[in-house]
């Protein structure tokens, strides 16, 4: 079970029906999240405001849902769905598993019409509140891919037909040369390290969006979000 | 005098000589702070963590520094920056003083050339070290423009040449239809609500970024980074 503290989580999970048991404190009054549970026949329990901190800690706003984890799909799922759409695009995620960059690529992901977004499996990391909340609900939408190594799932993708494309501040190339008409893999790397070594050794084309300026990067989310609004005018 | 937490804010403030003074705790050992720190004859005061953390509250990274606040610059210092170079870009920001938002605008303005952010004065906003923490530092590049009045201010840009792009989720036009070849203002309104009514009036093109998928809106950052980076490919 996850802990659920953000209302707009909550909503998006009973909507989902991912909700399993639902704690408000005396004060909650959001009649959306309500009258959903109670559609939905999720047990409602009331705490007051000091118990709920007691036992859930701190960063409600009234309720904590306890959900059922988020669905994680494997290789074989992503690709199988790649197939059913036109030049399809998957995002895959290079040692960028802070759950707010996650979060925030997840809606952009939803947004841009993007088949899965493909990371490391890891302890640390997993599809917690924070990457909920964050993603604005696209979480309940955008299929989630955990793989363990990362370099043997390119060249599965790459047997299936798929161009890989990393993203990277020195590469010479623009957005614009990204080749048409194939289904890509956008690999994005961490902010402070960029792509990793045999990773980018593995990517077909390196990619950057062209700066000015006196700061050195973009944001990845923010570097993210663009590439995949460049793909998007192309359809 | 304003308080920076961060170390890569202090590195910045340095830089640009804007640190008057530097508390660090006994295990503070980042050289290039402090190495920048004496070059620029900057009063270093050594404290024990937990003085440090008494004086400052939490936050820190060892050190906080003390500086001059950050410079902004009124309507008329813009407007005579942007006729020094080719089809200056400003972004507006209506009703969206977040300072993570703040910070994130400001970065992405840096890496793409634009001349100033342009936002409502209000109490409750300063350039504060989350600005200049999320910035990444642009915040001492970007030229930040309070008013009093966003539609005064359009109305005096709109006089210089300037023409007026809204972003709006439900406006009918796409990016490529923003016009080239002009000094443009770019308005981005708040997450939530959007570009207030009369603002919206004062536009003379309202665009969108066209979205598929189940989550409604990007992130006001992410939005204002896309537009930034479709203009940027005009030049």
């Amino acid at each position: 079970m996850i802990k659920l503290k953000s209302n707009n989580a909550i909503y998006e999970s009973l909507q989902n029906k991912r909700v399993v048991k639902l704690y408000v404190d005396d004060s909650f009054n959001n009649k959306k999240i309500l009258e959903l549970a109670n559609q939905n026949g999720v047990v409602i329990e009331k705490l007051n405001r000091n118990d709920l901190t007691r036992r859930f800690g701190y960063g409600s706003q009234g309720a904590v849902a306890e959900a059922i984890p988020f669905k994680t799909y494997n290789l074989d799922n992503i690709i199988k769905c790649s197939k059913e759409v036109k030049n399809a695009v998957v995002v895959m995620l290079d040692e960028l598993n802070d759950p707010h960059n996650l979060g925030a690529i997840l809606r952009s992901a939803d947004v841009f019409g993007v088949t899965a977004v493909i990371y490391k499996n890891r302890n640390e990391v997993s599809l917690n509140d924070t990457v909920a909340t964050v993603s604005a609900g696209a979480i309940n939408y955008v299929k989630c891919c955990e793989v363990t190594n990362l370099n043997q799932t390119i060249e599965v993708l790459k047997k299936n037909g798929f161009w890989v494309v990393g993203l990277a501040g020195e590469a010479t190339s623009d957005l614009k040369s990204i080749p048409k008409d194939v289904p890509l893999v956008v690999v994005v790397g961490s902010e402070g390290y960029g792509i990793s070594k045999l990773v980018r050794k593995n990517c077909d084309y390196m990619v950057k969006i062209p700066m000015s300026g006196h700061v050195s990067c973009l944001n990845a989310s923010v570097s993210c979000a663009i590439v995949l609004y460049e793909l998007s005018t192309r359809k």
